[in-house]
């Protein structure tokens, strides 16, 4: 962040008065550009005790295999972005049973929310940053292949409390790999 | 949105090439800038059945009272957001017990994520943000007084889930005042 998207003036970083931590500020027209975490939404789709995985067409991560998730977009509900980008990555129609989990990613100011879903019908295939979809019995999960840390915390997660025949609400960490 | 905040050149409103809706453009470097939905994240602090409630001191709603919650920031977990700010809002320190509800807030792109939370000790008092903090029995809510729609949703809800003596995990939109 180098310019004013207000007035297109060059930035200064300092911490304003009353804040705590150093802002973007315009010296010029006064406008604190403050930066805050996205949330990322999407669904574990279940049928016949499966779960549908997308395999990515798209870098980060092309050819591993994710759950369908992407960032909400502003004036959207979180539930209808979880629909949405299940559309989008695997053109898939699902029916949210209910949230599933957040899972803090701080170190790239991310929040996960994972919603359980059911599959409603097999007229699933690959959206355009998808180059395959599936669906996956819990023997067959791809563990070496999964995109993301946080996929592979969700979908572990998932497999425990159906073990368990319970599902409740998880709030997590994902820590960078190291 | 005016200026490229990378560049500093004029920006464009259109829908970029594979994307279904527009967004800011700079046609000079090519930087296309998302906008998406800000997390508020707060506490619903509770001692011997009392609600700690915040007067506002600044605008929007100066002199309403309030949960404490505010935006979460970069490289903060959803917890640790809502500690801060009912540190910040009461200087109040209380403990998570679990998260309780979503509010999509969708007109004007936020989502809450509100804690039940348990105060730790009586040595809370207004922060910058606020004139008075105080507990209220639930028969003692200010209901004609609160700040914000979504807060008067959290404490409807809470106090009909603590009623019948089950909390569970809520999810909910908030819509705009006709």
């Amino acid at each position: 962040m180098n310019y004013c998207s207000n007035c297109g003036k060059s930035l200064s970083f300092s911490t304003p008065p009353g804040d705590d931590r150093p802002r973007y500020l315009c010296d010029s027209c006064g406008t604190i550009h403050y930066q805050n975490p996205l949330m990322v939404v999407g669904c574990i789709p279940e049928v016949d005790g499966k779960i549908l995985l997308c395999r990515r067409s798209i870098e980060p991560c092309a050819g591993k295999w994710t759950l369908p998730a992407g960032y909400l977009e502003n004036g959207e509900t979180v539930s209808a972005g979880a629909l949405r980008e299940t559309y989008e990555e695997a053109c898939a129609r699902v029916e949210i049973i209910a949230p599933y989990a957040i899972y803090n990613i701080s170190h790239v100011s991310q929040i996960y929310l994972m919603f359980r879903a059911r599959l409603l019908d097999n007229d699933f295939k690959p959206g355009s940053e998808s180059k395959e979809v599936r669906l996956f019995s819990e023997e067959e999960i791809p563990w070496g292949e999964i995109a993301f840390t946080v996929i592979t915390k969700t979908l572990r997660d998932y497999f425990r409390d159906r073990a368990q025949g319970k599902f409740s609400f998880h709030i997590g960490d994902v820590l960078p790999n190291v």
